[in-house]
């Protein structure tokens, strides 16, 4: 027995969701079929005016209301540093810190070339064009600490080299909390290769 | 720094799906905001469309299409058996193992007093009037085992009572492919008191 097609359409679309396989979308799928009609008409209209009301800002790629990009707004008043960062939900973790008063620069992704995603995909350019134009004293790069991060790193380092600007990247180590017997070799490698006076 | 506003409603919004908290809808609306205009849409109709072209069949409360009821439109030539179930989805499961050709009754729920959701709310009416009317020879209660099943099936049994008719259940026992050190010790019981000859 099939479903209907009206059910397997809205499977399709909710697979298209990170992390949702099929038994996922189709327990959303039944949830939803038992909604009022008011409720998913509320869904609906939030997902469709999502593009006119959420903007990515055009100089730093940070999310923007209607109301325009928080800090190109008050670049000014920021610290002459700049925060390299994948995508625009990093730069809510690093704000969430409140350990940095300094810009950010949104790359839109890690350079992944497995998955055909290389440098002319990313905001390399208008990085560069950025760090000349503002004066940026610093260029810190908060990437993941992965395959993908390290790479965008490297690359990053290289590409800005010409630009004589600091460029720094996130440490390393044992994160808050952790007991040493839970860590992974790797991490337990790079916290004591980095290990700093006591 | 807080989302934009309307983040902040998309990701309220997501939170209304099954199993989905905070964090996991941060994530879908994250990766949401990167999607075209078209596909936003595209997801946007198919959710609004959905309660015009799924129905719930008023006789049976199966899943209906645009072309009616599946079941009841052949109600004459399956078995004169029905099988009571919680929800339209374990309709899919039960037609999915192939062995059952009767009819089917959805509840719309299971008794959870603790929830507040009482006889009154499930279509137990219903269901008496359909086992008099279309002279059903048996009854299977097809309902989870859980504490919210059991009640039900046992409210039920009682209510069934005076039709007269033979009410089952589905058997207690191992999940085939369980080896006995995995199973927990309640279906373990079960299965013990229930065993068969050999």
């Amino acid at each position: 027995m099939k479903y209907p097609p009206h059910l397997l359409r809205l499977i399709e679309v909710l697979k298209h969701l990170p992390g949702v396989g099929t038994k996922s979308a189709e327990r959303f799928a039944f949830e939803m079929i038992g909604w009022t009609r008011g409720k998913l008409s509320e869904m609906a209209a939030i997902i469709h005016a999502t593009p006119d009301q959420i903007q990515h800002c055009s100089e730093c790629g940070c999310l923007a209301g209607n109301d325009g990009c928080l800090f190109c707004a008050k670049s000014a008043t920021r610290l002459p540093a700049l925060c390299v960062v994948g995508n625009s939900r990093d730069v809510f973790a690093i704000e969430g810190t409140q350990e940095y008063k300094g810009l950010y620069h949104v790359l839109g992704g890690l350079l992944s070339p497995l998955q055909g995603k290389g440098p002319e995909t990313l905001q390399i350019e208008k990085l560069k064009d950025r760090i000349r134009r503002l004066g940026v004293s610093e260029v810190i790069l908060a990437l993941d600490s992965t395959l993908e991060g390290d790479a965008t790193a490297l690359y990053l380092k290289q590409e800005l080299e010409p630009l004589q600007v600091g460029v720094s990247r996130l440490a390393f180590g044992l994160p808050m909390g952790s007991s040493l017997d839970y860590v992974d070799g790797g991490t337990l490698a790079r916290a004591l290769s980095a290990r700093g006076r006591f």
